[in-house]
């Protein structure tokens, strides 16, 4: 672990004398972050996590977003910028280059490094047409992350011969992330088709005693198959996200 | 209609100088119905809706309920008594000789009058073995209103090629109803199979996030598939009944 | 069953030697619905549930909407598009002639074979003026779908009188849909009326305590009338489809 | 109004120097409840408010009633004792003789003055049988306030001829109390065929989705018919007593 | 009873011969109201409940709402439309000369006939200053339905004197009505200063875990003290005509 | 207590001659609040709380805000408005010179008297940035009220060692505000690191089943961590306005 | 800081080579907490916090609590037992001598070091009598912590006049705690009465829509009094809890 | 995959003509699980999905559950039971020796054959002692699914240096699980501090507005930490099985 790491070369540097005690105090509790008031850019978080910097953007004003990514630039780091709507993208696009927008899952992706794909596959499957902006939220999160992602969309449970004619995609994938608005029936389903990880994710799509997308969450949460867990409602970048974490685990151990 | 034939022959009558107007203003406003100061007992309601009484048991004295029946009995009804406990029964076991239990289902039956089948057919299913209470109180209900009743039990989403291999069942039946706990998908997949009316019942089997069977409730309301509607949870004697309603259609048209 | 027959002249072809087992295999799988990548039309819907093409119009985007219909109007299929505004009706308008729009209840209909009428009745009833389009949505889908269907508006139980004058409706129709918002009571009214399928549909209109809908919703379910079902708030699609399902099943018989 | 008139009694006792500033200022401070440490129990009250003691027991230990109870009987007040379960009344039987329990209302009655009668008249009508608790409970508080109560019970709206029959009860009433459980609609049509104070108690009989009185109480709130006001689920004491406050208004009146 | 009446000369003109058996019967189903086919105008209702016509314009289209004034103003009723926004108003104020708006409370008042005034007295109170409309609305009702109203604004317990210093106010009244957002207190301190009927308006005054009304909804049903009854979240209207039910029986009575 | 020491002085002028009773009795209950009708301005607020004048603005109209406001001058006291949008700020801007708006916090500050700052020290807190207007809502009222504020940004859970490498800030705080949407946990964090008052913010900050700052609010509420109290959801005022006056305890004690 | 003073003695080692580095950062690491498997017990939390150990025991197992308690003993700290039932005393009393129970707030208190009291005063008030356990909980807690408490039971606003006749008591104390069930009013007149820190601490007394607590809690969450923070529903301890870590504030600026 | 080579062999067998079509059709419809008529066994589960059978206990009889297991044994299937109570395990233990029983996690095991154990680690974090029955649960169900458990109990945010003092545990996990209640921050922190899956299981310990684990439940679903997904509250064996689905995803590749 790097933080191990530099606690060393501290302590080594007390015990040589290159350093006093109470430097050494305050360099231990200095860890590498950076602050620009309004917020702490944690640019170790890619060293801990292996990933690289996220920009949840609703709720934050435009100024607060260009000045983070102004400052995560100058670190050469990729960015994802989630949950952004065109007017961010606008006030963004200048700033760099290598900058992508994606309105349908309202993310701005920059690539300043390489992405390495793995060769495990994440499968995105939707209930309907309509929960598709979600998906690719899932979808473009898990490629930005290095994943390799195929996508098999409107194959819910009123037609269920959609979905049983596609298990060969559903036995080929290593994670299998279901987004489903609804009655969001379709997490059982696959859930009980397949023995790998499942990850559900409600959409607010619906009307009437769908409460914005709880009836979906409370379905998902309770599906009688074993082996799904669930994400927000309409957090297709959570579920991208925590599918990137499982192959990172597959990929490690090959 | 009865009732109009009943204000014909008064008014006949105010005109024949047989009854008096007070006499007949009195009597306009008389409906059939007994009084036992606690309840009314509405023994028209059998002519009005073609069915025998039912007394819900729940939140009654057995003081009452013994009163109830003793009444009805005196027409010689017969009496469907449902969410009754042993206790119930115990009281009222030797105030006939045609009465009988089934403890699962919690329902008295008194069968005072032959009752005939209709041969059209509802299929009774659930999604687990859990769900079996119910799916009786509504099976039972159906079977005592005059109807043929088939079921399959244990056939929910988490293997759905269980349900699947029965599709001759589901295919055969007039109506269906889906009985289901947990996340309730097992209505929207039957309601995807078939084209013909799919009554859900959600159940309370589950916990945690399923708060005794909202969950499912809110999933059945939002089924996917048409075809679908819902009664409240656990509800299993309003979906017989209304099985029921629906045979009585089909077979007054024939 | 339509399948059945499918799987076994494949079987045939591959006993003939006509049909290699591997493509018998494949074919095996090959249920026939179309593929748009964002959208599989299911044609087969129709054969196995006798109805026309539905499209629920909310959450899709315009261009999605577009491609789905004209796909289905390949293969002439009549189609229903429920929850489309005007802007989805203005760019569908000129991709047919036979298309129809019906703002109140928000539906486009377009007829390209002829609808034969079943002379079974269903009637639709509302508690108030309010609740009118979505009552609309229910009497229309139903029409779509083949049946007779009557109405009888704004007789809430604040002047249970109104409801009463006109029994004959009531007594003559084979379903009955009731459409009430608030506190729903009139579902239970109805049902307490009549010997035969009633479907309430809670709408949202109200306010306060209302929340949408949720006091009718819950009201309904608890109908102390035997003898009702409830389809979601708001819901007219879904009433008149489940009520459709019925009609279809005395027809059947007939 | 009592306190003024005791202000006034205390400045003109300052004014003639029968008491020194501080002793004023102390008595004007010093209003008329006594203390026993656990409770304050407020005599005046029945000088304020015009009725007898009243005790909620849920939730407060038999000492701490006995208590109360014994301190008021002191001064002679008539006491009404509400959610008492038979363990109370037990504690209480041998502290004086006027005492009488009702059992299925929960209430011990303490008769220490003699209640005169008010002619005006409070209707009390349930939907059903269990319903008859509340209903009791409301009954027995109204009376014990000194009014006029008549009864109808079990005229729930599923036989909506039961209430219709009775029209002449409710014509005579001043005050009518719906007691209703399930969906609560009864208090929505009795709303609608009187020009009278409508005050509606939703119970928590029901099940499922009824969530303990939840439906009922939301279904009243939202009531179509004007004129229906609502206490707190179950809470016959409050819709007796509410009754009461408006009898006492027009006795005032006369 | 008027409709009593009525019966009685059809009986009599059946037992005189001057009328048909069969014309007799239909007269007898033939309930006075009139049909706009969307909208079923009660014109017995004012002889029923006492009252003018009243229109909740909320979820009406304006041509409804135009269609259904007309028509009452065919039979020179005063009328009472609420929730009246301007467009409401600016279609109908040259439909006749005596229409008034006011914009605070969204109520239309058209005054065909000179309202008597009551001298019993209601009284309106509320905690805020942003709960105003909502009083206004109570106030203005209940004196188009002919009552004295007096207000007393801004009184809210977070400066309990405030209150205190108006206890005249408060003993003069014989209704009051307390409109309170936020936490609702202030039906609780009324209520236990008074002992006269309190109906409490929760409005959704508030934010953050208020949820629209809620919080003081449910503070208000579980007053501490006793005479306290509640209406609808923000129902002004409601509570203004419950008000007026109760000074119509102290008036009756006198 | 200034309010004893002016009723002692009423009664010493009774007791003198120089105030005859009646008049003695008016002036008891004629509380120091002025009238404006539509709002009470409580002038002793400042006496009795020790702090300026607050307004609310939502919800009111922006004449009332401007009447309550020009009374509140002619005492020449400071006033706080929250809630205060732009236009509001417009409308006000002109009516007084020492009137200031800062935007991101919707507050107008309007200084007559100099704030004297306490030495005391309350720290502000936030999970993210998303949550900075909550926190200066909260940091300005401190301020205004005579506190020493210090604020500690972005410093959520999900990078731990942000907010661990701030212990220093944490320990020279006499209380800590912590402002944090999503889930919350930053409050038993922090909770969990010192001994002192930590009075938790929710935000709405979140999508999906936050359900508006609920998820926040019920993990507050649920902390695990002692000493962690809870306001309202986005309540920042509250918060500052709490901090306030355990710091006027802590200075007056000096 | 106790921590900062161990790391330096840490470093300083190493410098002076008593140490070697290996050793040094395993002993970095080391936080002092004892492992009993199940439970972590924090021995420094005394010194973190300021505070005896507190075992929170509902949910726990006996044989759990028991060696908590032993191994907490053999520091001999003071120790706090809630939520503990009989059983639990029975199981723990001849553990120690310095054990006590108090069965109403239902906490163990063992005393093994001398408890100082603070002079500053919190005051503990009460709606009614069955508010008073939890109110005993909190003062219970607080005077073990070394607070000096002073307590006002049953003066709810159902009867302002008793509580406003103990305004010397709201007078003296340095922070309020307000326990009450039902609508939780007292909370909000406690609040604008004083200008002092007051916890409200709701309690799930009362019935129907109270659900369990919660009308007090919204009710308290949006108090239109300022001043007022809310700790979780029945919650005395943590009540207590948090009013110490304000009076400790206090005590620490003296 | 096993289906498809089964249907491959009937389609060969049917080319070879030893299969006449009828009996392929009926072949290949016949999936094989074996009917109990209250329960459908699914024998091909273990094949389809690699797991051991799981009986959920809970709402089943026991006369039903001995009956599964039973024809489960016939097939020598490894059983894993959950939910069950203890006269569960009375009722089941002499029908094998294998058998075994873990009272606080209510899990049944029978053992028939070795379980094969894999290297990948999967740590199971709580944070309290409470959640342990819940943690038990998983870490059992992974354990018996050929897991390697890790445990680490009792290491709530209350304390967070408890937790930070273990970062080496958390560092060699491959997956997560974190059992918590009351606010469930600590799946926020775990979170927040590792680059793996974390799989957060929300328990129903607290009180209050905990409302069985509602609170933990949706501080999870928020949590601010990437990376997290969610089970069911107390569904332990949902997490277990989740994780074991990861493992074997990570097994398969190596």
């Amino acid at each position: 672990m790097l933080e191990a790491e530099k606690i060393k070369s501290i302590l080594m540097d007390i015990k040589k004398g290159k350093l006093d005690i109470e430097t050494g105090l305050t360099k231990l509790k200095d860890l590498p972050f950076e602050d620009l008031s309004y917020a702490k850019i944690d640019h170790h978080r890619g060293l801990r996590q292996g990933y690289p910097e996220v920009i949840y953007c609703e709720g934050k004003s435009i100024e607060h977003i260009k000045g983070i990514v102004k400052k995560m630039l100058e670190r050469n780091s990729n960015i994802l910028a989630t949950r952004a709507n065109k007017e961010v993208y606008e006030a963004l696009k200048d700033t760099t280059e290598d900058i992508e927008y994606n309105e349908m899952a309202r993310i701005i992706m920059i690539r300043k490094n390489e992405i390495k794909k793995s060769k495990s596959k994440i499968l995105v499957v939707t209930g309907g047409t309509s929960d598709i902006p979600v998906a690719e939220e899932a979808a473009i999160t898990a490629e930005f992350l290095g994943n390799t992602v195929e996508k098999l969309y409107d194959v819910g449970v009123a037609g269920i011969h959609r979905l049983l004619s596609h298990r060969k995609n559903l036995d080929e994938a290593n994670v299998i992330i279901v987004v489903a608005g609804m009655e969001g029936a379709l997490a059982s389903v696959v859930g009980g088709l397949v023995d790998k990880p499942v990850i559900a994710v409600p959409t607010s799509v619906g009307y009437g005693a769908n409460f914005n997308g709880l009836a979906a969450l409370l379905a998902m949460l309770n599906s009688c198959a074993s082996g799904v867990s669930v994400v927000n409602i309409n957090n297709g970048f959570g579920a991208g996200y925590f599918a990137s974490t499982i192959i990172k685990q597959i990929d490690k151990i090959k």
